[in-house]
């Protein structure tokens, strides 16, 4: 049923359309205009699943059934979608990169039947995996150099949002994941332990930590908190970490999931050093966030790991990204001729036109400077200066030099063909990786960052403007 | 994969299990602490799908493959996992049902590996669907008499949140989805007409509803807002309204997605009955949730319908329902010896022993008065009246009479067998409604709602502070 994986107007739209127009071109851009949680950047994450999207989009004799038994559509038309395949452009920013608002992540231009009907599973695909890939940026940015493990699934928003989030966490830079399935399926690190109920269904902790030291010698980590963390389950944790040792194994460490982190880590180091067991690692988690585990590591809570479950997998302050893809354009004798919707909220009108973003960097610190967003085909390579200026204010301006620039905007499908690259998920969290080591920190910064450039370019400024005072007219 | 479809440590647990103790039986509970979104109540959602994954639930080849790959478990394990099946019991209460915080809404009674390899796919199942069927009540709610439609996908966490939270959607009160796959899967009504680019993609306004009107002259529901609300959408569509009257039909009405919903659908219901279209439906939306539409209600602002989107699928000020899924006991000679866990808090301690939740009701109101967890085997049918008592604070004491009582835990397995009843999601939301009608208003208020009363028996409340005096010893 994935071609049925839209909603609902797209097809009674389609159906206009082919009644209507049936060979319209049309340009839709893919953006959104608020970064999530306050931030001041997203990281791009859902590319591959919409390049699978595409390729395998049809309607199956299911699906064709469904439409006709709805009594909506004309025969003719059910017809169409029954030989129904994408076959025009796709263009998109690579998947792991580091984006800004309003600029247009995936391109699309094609006949207006199809850039209408693949609306819906871009928007949902791409929203939902960028939005959990810039939380867990986020949340790895706060945790400095301990490392941070997804184990969000039994509170995610069914089963595809604990599979792609995981996908999603681990680009954003987790460790891994509890997710088996995202695990096998994007050859991640599978972790986990043990819960509360292993310890609880022996007759005491200590025989439930034996049992597990027994079972897994060389991975021995104790959840120390299902009856008392200072009073029971350390000591119980040290007598079993001593035996492990008379074995000749060494102890991985401890995980404490309730009660006041930063006191009981604390506590919890003091007595594994005495014990002997500097080596020993403490996990810590328990409804953690970024600004949670801020706090913890400004307060000196020995930490050496954390999984993070629920707010990062639903991303809980900030649960959905307001990614829009509007139409920009229709072709007229194969030239785009720009379309604009008008909003009251100047930040809600669209860029019109066909167009590119470029990134300019400073040629000696290699640092990203501004992005720029302009029409597709020009050029700023061999300018020696550039003065961008804000969109909305325009005395806002502000000067480029020593600059080099890239194209975001690469080729994926051309005439229905994918012709773009597909990347292992590790490849696309190396992708981020070395994305955020192109931006100065600040950008990164999670509370109150400033505001990095995203400008127009000059000729894209005048056709928007052009469009403005013709509708007012 | 719908194996892997959980959290490694459960896997690492099986196999601990497996040696340690392969015959162990144990009974754990899912329930939740909180009501989301500050509101009183829940309503239970999910229980189909968690019927489908146990009956459908093995290890496939390639699942074990991939286990065996990770070098983490052992032959004699995995040859177990081969032939894998769920053979337990589990008790749930009625999809649809209201619910409320600490009642046990699933019972597994099984083999502590299969009780506690399903543990995540019945959180992720059942912890969404009951949290979107929970938001849509509230919307419902809010909106009084005018329908609700539910039309989230671009923005829902992924594919299966957009597909099972349009369900749960409908359970809760919605009267279809703009989401196909859910409409066809689902048996619902599929709903939508138009967006902003079918507008735009047209030369003028104008042409575009004539366009529409033409193709769907019978359902012709028009977008107003893409360029002006009151100077260029409301005339175009009466004047599109009245060519088709001239030609034999009536509008549906409009839809109006910006702006401000109260001013301007006041203005537009002026203007469609001036125009002679008293009977055009008005429908709004742009970001709304139960909070706007209270305040739409409040502002008589002039709205039919409205559609509902990101706030609703994403449960956006709650995004989470934190259901857990407990050990309360294990058996020792056929009988279930209760299990405790203890917090510091002491909301999350959990209630333990086999459980059955009885729900009582006036005999001449056939309003719910309060539920009372106990110990399986209980029964209150032949009281005259009946002192409950609040398990924290005992001295808050209310005497229950003239009630009758009805159990709410039912089975759904036994030996593995599904000897339960699986009801289509129309009957499900039938019996949400009929709930709903059985709850004194007070409850299903949306903002700051009365408690109402779970109480336990005297023999579990007994069981529950012998375990905690022993743990203090």
């Amino acid at each position: 049923m994935r071609a049925l994986f839209t909603d609902f107007y797209q097809l009674s739209m389609m159906q206009g359309y082919f009644f209507s127009k049936p060979k319209e071109v049309a340009v839709f851009d893919m953006y959104f205009r608020k970064a999530p949680s306050g931030g001041a950047y997203a990281i791009l994450c859902g590319i591959n699943e919409v390049i699978e999207y595409i390729q395998e989009l049809k309607f199956s004799p299911d699906d064709i059934a469904y439409l006709k038994k709805s009594g909506y559509f004309k025969d003719e038309f059910l017809e169409y979608l029954k030989s129904f395949k994408f076959s025009g452009e796709i263009y998109a920013i690579d998947e792991g990169s580091i984006v800004f608002a309003h600029e247009p992540l995936i391109r699309v231009r094609a006949n207006i039947l199809e850039a209408q009907l693949i609306e819906t599973a871009i928007l949902n695909t791409v929203n939902f995996q960028t939005l959990i890939a810039t939380k867990a940026s986020r949340v790895c940015e706060s945790a400095k150099n301990a490392s941070v493990m997804e184990f969000g699934l039994r509170r995610a928003q069914g089963r595809s949002a604990g599979l792609y989030g995981a996908k999603a966490a681990f680009v954003g830079g987790c460790i891994g994941t509890s997710n088996v399935e995202a695990a096998a399926k994007f050859n991640l690190p599978a972790l986990g332990t043990h819960s509360h109920s292993w310890v609880q269904s022996f007759d005491s902790e200590l025989e439930s930590f034996r049992a597990y030291a027994k079972m897994y010698p060389n991975a021995t980590l104790l959840l120390v908190d299902t009856y008392d963390v200072l009073n029971s389950g350390l000591p119980n944790a040290i007598t079993v970490f001593k035996e492990l040792r008379d074995k000749g194994h060494e102890p991985l460490g401890i995980r404490i999931d309730s009660g006041d982190l930063e006191y009981l880590t604390k506590e919890a180091r003091k007595m594994l050093d005495d014990a002997g067991f500097k080596d020993a690692k403490i996990t810590a988690s328990n409804d953690l966030d970024e600004y949670a585990i801020e706090h913890l590591y400004q307060s000196g809570a020995k930490i050496d790991s954390y999984g993070v479950g629920t707010k990062l997998i639903t991303s809980q302050d900030s649960p959905s990204l307001g990614g829009v893809y509007k139409l920009s354009g229709v072709e007229r004798n194969s030239k785009v001729e720009p379309k604009i919707k008008i909003s009251n909220d100047p930040r809600k009108i669209n860029n019109p036109g066909l167009k590119q973003v470029f990134r300019f960097y400073d040629k000696d610190t290699h640092k990203a400077l501004a992005d720029v967003i302009c029409l597709d085909g020009e050029s700023f390579e061999n300018l020696e200066s550039l003065e961008i200026f804000h969109p909305l204010y325009t005395y806002k301006r502000y000067k480029l030099q020593n600059f080099y620039t890239k194209k975001l905007l690469k080729p994926l499908f051309e005439n229905g063909k994918f012709v773009g690259e597909k990347k292992s998920v590790k490849d696309i969290a190396q992708t981020t990786k070395s994305e955020k080591q192109s931006m100065w920190s600040e950008y990164l910064r999670n509370v109150k960052p400033p505001t990095y450039k995203v400008d127009l370019s000059q000729k894209l400024w005048d056709i928007r403007e052009n469009l403005l005072t013709k509708h007012r007219s």
